[in-house]
């Protein structure tokens, strides 16, 4: 297959994968936002048909006119360099344009893309395959934002809708003691090293120290969480942080994001209803206040993104061997029982580190708007690692630095513990 | 026709009316919630509903089983009543139930309506009567709001969308001098008379006494109202209540609802879309604060409800005659040119009296859940008189009264002068 | 004694008072400001203070310089007409000027006022008479204030600190049973009537018509507001308003202002420190939608400002009868016992009525900047009538109208019942 | 002279100079607060006595009774580990207890500290000795406190009073051009070093990598700032995190703190009053987010904490070389013009890094609540080094970690540039 049909491949599937994402949604679905956090599905699938637009087709396909003149304003997420844009707080306020012009929207752009790749000279390719690449990827990241956002959007709704028929067949059987896996530490290297795809944010690869550290083999339990919830880890102040103490206060947290008691028993919100608590399932929908104050009650702590990266580098732990987006499920799944391997890492959820998200040593982000894609958010986040069960499988990889806010929550995110030795 | 015959047709054509007027939306439309103040239409098409399922089958069809469970939460407005309510500000972040779930409903209320008109024994009718006609005429007050808030949804999009395609002939002259009638006063009645329907706190009849006043024959104008502007009347306090001006500060009011300068001219947004600021067309979308700091500009004052509702009925001026709703036009028109005639009382825009929403001496609410319609909200709000463009014709009378906050300003509401002799 | 001497000594005396009041004060306690209803005591002093500089000293005193350039600004309320002024919410942000440096203010303007008083030409003495005594009414008013905002100031310090050593010696006798006194109606005169001072709102007397009604001989007391707190008036949104509601709920009120429950009983805050709560006494800090939640639980309702206005006049009650401030108990008093007498309409509490505060029929507000002392704030209050244990004495009349927001409590408000016949 | 002694003399000398810095304030001036982060000065001086009194004397002395039993309450700041604290924001509306009471809590405590040094048996020494240091330390910390919380509540009042008389006589001649003096970088330590006090956050010493990198010789002047806001600067999203210029967008900043455009001219804010800008003086009052616009409009970065603390230590710049407390003038300095010398790294302005406030690896926050002091703010804070001209100088050294939120502006803050080599 010549690159040019591999890339036509890609494109086509990529673009398909999240339209098929959203054969769920009626079309009032498509129209909500939560919360500030999430935006309205549709939204979303403007928008990443907008990127292509922006940074591909009004660029390098001649004589391309935008689809709708407005579109620019409406779709552009952040992109300051781009001009203007429509506060993102309001995005749940717009009817307009609706799903079939959106659909028609995407078709166009589609054609598009498809005439570029076809037509684009030997000498336009370098360019335009990284725009494209990161076209996708983009694409890939907006995929997990549908679902992370559709969860939310349903969740408020009282009737508990259910957006995915699909059930999992979860094990019984307890995944096993946590065990704890020393590593010698020493001078290591962290980044992106390869000749792929990763963002502007893994790299340089570069050189880290650090000291002899454990890590744990699988995620924090749903069973092991509901210890510290009954020790009154949430009435506790000397296991949090004092912004997440603050904030578990104001926000009245008693349990994670989801969790709901009804006649004495937990249940969680998940994409496909309203189901019983799993004792044995990884706990999810944790803030990084949530997992630090478990961690200190534990008295252990959070892996360092180094530590992370660096274990799962030199365990060779393969990215795509974790539970992702293609199972359907769209929901974290127990741990086998080896006790001793090491699980989890890629997929399932989203795994909190300790570490601030800041630029590596030597940092420079991409030219022009496309600079402002992760450098300017590198203030109050924290790092989180190795995607989740709402992640496609080839989006990850153990370079891959995700990251929130401490208190956010939505994101499918949990607990891997670590200590020092 | 038969007393039933006629309720069967009333019926049938104000639930017609209702979805008769959601015809030019899309999907999408029925969704938003642009304002606190506002609802989706898809909730005034299930709440009216729900009016008829709690007052009228629950109460007195046999056997009859609500639609759905969750419903009575989802579509009770206010009624503490009847139990606990859905937040009014949260009514734009729920997708379900759909349009179509919505339709499926009115239509099984509607078949379990006619199923009640014609079985119902003859000891049940005069309550049945009563409520059924209190069910139609709140029926009609949501289609006022469904025009007033799909108005407001569609007024923050930047794209103007245009819901109503009918466009207003509008009068080229100018409708002539706002001329000033006198009155004597004197001991005069207000409130309701007669033996058909009238809302509880339009009763009990009963006497005030005037002094000599006199009240302006035509609303005023958008041309007048560009004086006040030009005069600085935003910038000068001296016109304004002290809570009007901290208001119009905190909102930084420039001019009525929905005007926008462009390149130095006026534009108006309507439901036609955004057309020119017509200077003979009375000023609509004013709250109360700015209709009494343009009266106190122009030295005079605006009328008390029982000058209003005295001069109307002693006018002989009939409540049918005005322009509402059914022209299909929504928006205000230009008085004729006979100046000395008293002309706009009814129709074209509610006009705001110097009232507030008070009980009438004597008032008695409604018994039960209905006693919350009208009797818990007389406070803080002022009162208004005359029906507008977008009431139905048969729905306002003299001794009507609608309220709204003083700062109010997303309903059709205008400015009639009046003043001491 | 000639007018100009009466004149002296009537605003030494009035100034007097003031300082008197704050006696008790440490310094720190003249800077602070609880909420942003209240003011800080010293702001009192000064704008008292430059009430008199700005409406006396700068428009008829030859060649007066004001103290200082900055007060203007500083102290002045609200008079737009005036000029710019300080925000009020930020009053307790100012350290300076000291109580010391206020101190010399008062002394300033107060040597020059009598100067003024001493050297007026006789032309000049109409105005400034009647400036004089709204100067002089004003400063009652802020005394009123000092306590009620002092009261504030001190009850949401956690040590409950005592303003006023003097002990009440509270009757236990209770007041014997709550009699309502029925009254005919007709047509009957408001507002003020002789040569004495009024503001201008009392203005113009006029005529209204009065169904029959009948009024309580005394105010609620604390003994019978437990009995509609006990009953779950608190958690019944039959009673309320529905703004009252919504703001019960949102403040999570359960009692009255300045309650607070201790080992099963009930406390009150109070200007000498923390009591336990006399049932005897009339109930004292309640809101408007408490007071008329209160009467509609009872199946009545609050009096008109009219029918309270007509039955003291009517039946000769004398303003001066009441408890007010020279008491210096600064909390309202047990009624006596004789039951069919009408008791307590004059001091102790202000009394709740039904009636918005609007302009009397023909109401004329003050020329010039002083027209925004009362006519300004006539939209969304409720007028009270009556005065209270901290107004003085000769401040108070039958045609006097106070005025709050329906949510406001910190005021000396209490309950008088009224109905229909 | 004894350990003892030094102790003794220790504890007088600086608590004295806590007494001496308020002298300049009137008793009015201790009580306000004027943002949530600042402090009553009365505040300040309570708290710090309730510390020494909370865990030296209440664990320590025997048969000591504090001072009130409300001051545990009212003067604990954050440690939830001693039990509940009065809210921080609402420290200003609290009058009492008055500063006189505060005063007397001063001599009480005092007086039990000497009681404590100097009956103290031996054994307890070595405890008695790091809680007497680590209570010097804190009571130092306010120091800065106090001087920046009364510069700040100053600062509002439209008068802008004048706190020290004592002018500094400010270099008039430029400090000559900016300098990036190149160092090697490679595997270096940082954190504290030795056998006196530091605080847990600066421990355990470890290694780091550091690549090639300059850092400038000294702080950047509010000329050089200038250039920065004539270019737009305040209008250019590019330079910005996407945090700083929604807040700077939000809170309409167009320069650092305490500046303000009179007549075409800046001024600033001082503790001296305002005074003209000095464009010698380096910029001051800045936010993270406006430190690190200024950095990358010059196209380099902020230093981490790392680089400053190699540079600074390798250099063997003196910690107590710098502008501080001591010399009374409270406002930084003109850079002297040895154009290549390293100058201001310590004194004068606190330099905000790009390293994040996170513990250093294997940190170890002090045992009991204690370990409330440094730990639990380890999250959306940035780094700052060096102290600055309201710092004692015998407080800060070059493992000292300063932190605060990236917003914040009303500390002593300054901008040092780094860039890679």
């Amino acid at each position: 297959m010549t690159t040019e049909n591999s890339h036509i491949q890609a494109y086509q599937s990529i673009r398909g994968i999240t339209e098929a994402l959203c054969q769920p949604l009626a079309i009032e679905d498509y129209v909500i936002q939560s919360i500030d956090d999430t935006s309205p599905p549709k939204w979303h699938l403007a928008h990443t048909t907008w990127f292509f637009e922006t940074f591909l087709l009004t660029q390098m396909l001649k004589e391309y006119t935008p689809f709708h003149p407005q579109f620019q304003y409406l779709f552009n997420s952040y992109y300051q360099g781009i001009g203007d844009f429509y506060p993102r707080v309001k995005r749940g306020l717009l009817s307009r344009p609706t799903v079939e012009e959106i659909s028609a929207y995407r078709r166009h752009v589609d054609d598009h893309m498809l005439e570029l790749l076809h037509t684009l000279r030997d000498e336009d390719t370098t360019t335009m395959n990284s725009l494209l690449t990161l076209g996708l990827n983009h694409e890939q990241q907006h995929q997990e934002l549908l679902l992370m956002d559709i969860k939310h959007n349903f969740s408020i709704h009282p009737d508990h809708p259910v957006f995915n028929a699909i059930k999992s067949t979860q094990l019984v059987t307890p995944p096993g003691k946590l065990q704890m896996i020393p590593v010698a530490g020493g001078v290591i290297e962290i980044g992106y090293q390869g000749n792929d795809f990763c963002f502007d944010n893994e790299l340089p690869r570069h050189k880290q120290i650090l000291r002899p550290y454990q890590i744990a083999t699988r995620l924090v339990t749903n069973a092991e969480y509901c210890e510290f919830i009954a020790d009154n880890g949430y009435q506790t102040p000397q296991w949090w942080l004092a912004d997440g103490w603050d904030y578990a206060q104001k926000h009245h947290w008693q349990a994670p994001l989801y969790w709901q008691k009804m006649n004495g028993k937990w249940f969680v919100f998940t994409l496909n209803g309203l189901q019983e608590l799993n004792p044995h399932e990884p706990v999810a929908h944790v803030s990084y206040y949530e997992a630090d104050a478990y961690a200190r009650w534990k008295q252990v702590r959070l892996p360092t993104e180094a530590e992370w990266e660096h274990f799962t580098t030199s365990q060779k732990i393969k990215a795509d061997s974790g539970h992702f987006m293609e199972s359907g499920i769209f929901h974290p799944q127990t741990a086998s029982t080896n006790e001793e391997t090491p699980r989890q890492f890629f997929g399932d959820l989203w795994e909190w580190t300790c570490s601030s998200y800041s630029p590596y040593p030597g940092y420079k982000p991409l030219n022009g708007a496309l600079g402002e894609y992760n450098g300017k958010f590198m203030s109050s986040q924290m790092v989180l690692r190795g995607g989740c069960c709402a992640t496609p499988a080839s989006h990850v990889r153990a370079s891959y630095r995700n990251f929130y806010q401490p208190e956010k929550r939505w994101q499918f995110s949990g607990i891997r513990l670590a200590s020092d030795i």
